[in-house]
């Protein structure tokens, strides 16, 4: 058990008593800071979670299903924050947290495995074909959130600011996004059937891979339901409380709700995901951790975003277009350009994965002084 | 003939019976909505024969001048339509359709071509030399493309709004775009040089191969003059009354001149050709399909693009400076780093051509809201 | 001696004159005009023989010093012609210059050794990997020099004017630049550990080459330090007069400043260097010529810029943040985009060479409209 807790899987469930201490501190009515800090730790134990239980019921469920249930509930924890958000009325948090995503997967998670696993190795070497593909979908979903920001921008009302909290937009940039946001499912979809179906071999699922390391048994079917349902209420109490505290503690720490958002909600939200990404390319399993990288944006960019614009129409007082303001759109532009550089070769080494990590620290950086 | 008519090549000449319904609607008066949508569709037959007389014509020529040919004349109907366009004071009609051709050939015609091709494949390959040196001179003329917008945007003018019919530009920025096309047009004479004579082993002539698979006997020489200066005449007349016809339909139909320009015009001007490519993609004979997509594409940016900004310091009341407004510009820049990383990997699936299609999609809905 | 100097190496010292010239011309108070057209020319032959002495002592220091060496002193000319600049309050032309030293590297520079190298060649190839790794330098370096551009347009204040001679930044996109500029120096310094240490098969040192080449007896230690000190006093010297001149030869000329420093000053700067590249290109070496142009370009962007940006904060009434006006922005896209491309194939051909040089030329007449 300890030393389960202290390995590369089990870590995240040190930080579980932060779940009860959330909880009080809320019940309490502590200080909106020390909330936010607690339950922002708090999340990273539900998401692990979460994240292991549907693994072990995609494990039992054949390549098919399976697959199918790994890459929809991939990004569950973030998907369950931002349905909170949006209910709280907060849209450009919700936005930024998701561009957050985007860039966390492949500048600061691929930047720190590339990093990490090119220490003392001559370089690393992962498979470019199913990378491209992913690095693609990413092109693909830049076009759809670039667009309605270009309409704003053409019929001159511009960007938003990145301090802005509620904008009110125009109806027609709304049914924009909402046009827009159904193309990138319907594209998703497809995906599935690409990488699921009809090419399913382009691409090893990642919880094999895993598993012929740990050796440890598999869950069953009824352990693995119960586990996810668990979870995603445990998600689900601590994405309540986060979201509740972030407009305050915003003010208290002294940031923006936006830098909250694209940097702390982010991060929180794929932390146990991103240390396995780490944790493999370590072992030098590039493949695996190019796939979880970038997989996990490009999953974000076809599946979450849309999703939550489509929910933003049905949840909260108003609804989420996809206009993203002049950071948002910098971000995600370069994060592609680079992915697209990156997976194009085929081969990482450390100083390729510092330059990520620096790209992502110079966005942080200017995302801190908005 | 029947069986002509109903094959890959045949079926624009189905719509022969709309050039006449076409002459006798603008004659009678009817209503622009009517003549335009009937003289779009008689442009499509007008727009094959050319093609076809200009490919029988290079057939006969021998390679050096065939293939000058083929090149020259590949885009002639839409460079036919734009003078008259330019005639009429639709500067900003002719600019969209231009960029409308470029979205159409890299992402409509080569989405469409990988997905009908891939389908019931694993993959198809294409010879990423030749690709790769027509997508460079893509990402050349977007430099030119881009120049003149980013000088209106330093200066604090800004760029045209999408809905704009007629836009007094500064002299300055004419005497930019009029240097700027000159140095395109001399570049294009350069790969002229590259592609038909130090380099020309690079680049398969498409009329061997398709001469291939017919087995019909060539047109002489005589016949094929004939045909396509019958063709030029007919393309005259239906671009005529398109043109004509223009301003008001869009209005008729609640379409902006700008959609109709950047979607409408621009596939109607390349529908035949756009035709072709799908059909040798569903053959297997990717590398042609490849080459007819972005090298129209390029043939558009680097050739009839200069061509038409020189043209219209002599034609029509006045010249039409390379300021493109936002969304061309989005899709311009879009279009070109889709089209580099699709060439670069010399591989495509029906997946990919899937999300080429979304992304004109995408394009297209924002244009339509614009 | 005459062989020499006629010689691809030697032809800069033919320029020597010019620097007695210069240094009367400023004495006796001629022309503004005159005096910076002499003293550009006059930067020429120190420049040269500053990199001359640079790689002598570099030859004699073994690999790791001795790679540290011609790395660091490699853009000195220019670092110094900054300083001046920045003494005499000409902040817009000194980011202009560097801007203009990226651009002249990789379009210029590379364009036309590539179109020397390729005339009467099928085509030239080079290692992609050592050429990948400086492009994605370039990429790392364009996220820096893009995000503060983007806070001033976030916040609502736009970018500079290209016309602009002295602007009054607000303090806090002074603290942003600097910390980009603090970021991008660690990174430097890791990819000095990266190409010097840990990965330095990847790079031929440049002087081995060309060593090989000549022939003749290396220079001592003690004359490669009295030649690089004289050397240093001589662009110094040049580098003053030059700048006191360029605000009235401007007028004088009918430039703006911000053409003066982003053509001529940084051509000048770069003059020697530039020559070789072309020379060994045409010599077959384009290993070389690729390392001396985009590892150039990457030093500029990963050192220079950060250096004197730190070094603006010293010197000179007012500090450099790294906020760049729209052609400069444009002009760096564009170059790292075209860079990447062309570096991800290999190989050039001639009329590759003949794209880039275009796109400068596009670059350049669209500055000279500003």
């Amino acid at each position: 058990m300890r030393r389960y807790l202290l390995s590369g899987e089990g870590w995240p469930y040190l930080l579980v008593p932060f779940i009860p201490l959330a909880i009080v501190l809320d019940v309490a009515n502590a200080t909106a800071t020390a909330i936010f800090i607690v339950s922002a730790i708090g999340v990273i134990p539900t998401a692990a979670l979460m994240g292991k239980a549907t693994e072990e019921l995609a494990a039992r469920s054949g390549p098919g299903i399976g697959g199918l249930l790994n890459v929809t509930f991939g990004n569950a924890p973030e998907i369950i924050i931002a349905v909170f958000a949006l209910a709280e009325g907060l849209q450009e948090v919700v936005k930024a947290s998701l561009v957050g995503s985007i860039l966390g997967n492949t500048l600061l998670v691929l930047g720190a495995a590339a990093f990490v696993g090119g220490l003392g190795r001559d370089r690393q070497y992962f498979n470019r074909t199913a990378a491209s593909v992913q690095s693609a979908m990413l092109l693909l979903a830049t076009a759809a959130l670039v667009m309605p920001a270009v309409y704003e921008m053409s019929v001159g009302r511009g960007l938003p600011a990145p301090t802005a909290v509620h904008i009110d937009y125009d109806p027609t940039v709304e049914h924009l996004s909402l046009a827009v946001a159904i193309i990138l499912m319907l594209t998703y979809v497809a995906g599935l059937i690409f990488s699921l179906k009809t090419h399913r071999d382009l691409f090893n699922p990642p919880h094999e891979q895993e598993g012929e390391e740990g050796g440890r048994a598999p869950w069953s079917v009824r352990r693995s339901v119960v586990m996810l349902a668990v979870a995603g209420v445990a998600v689900g109490v601590m994405s309540e409380i986060l979201v509740g505290s972030i407009s305050e503690a915003a003010k208290g720490i002294g940031l923006s709700e936006f830098f909250i958002g694209v940097i702390v909600v982010a991060i929180v939200g794929n932390a146990a995901e991103h240390w396995v990404a780490v944790f493999v390319a370590h072992k030098n399993q590039m493949d695996l951790a190019v796939n979880i990288a970038v997989g996990s944006a490009a999953q974000v960019a076809l599946f979450a975003i849309p999703l939550l614009v489509l929910l933003s129409f049905v949840i909260g007082d108003f609804p989420m277009p996809l206009v993203f303001n002049g950071f948002e759109l910098a971000g995600i532009i370069l994060a592609v350009i680079i992915a697209i550089q990156v997976t194009n070769e085929g081969e990482t080494t450390w100083f390729e994965g510092l330059e990520l990590l620096a790209v992502y620290v110079i966005l942080a950086l200017a995302f801190g002084f908005a």
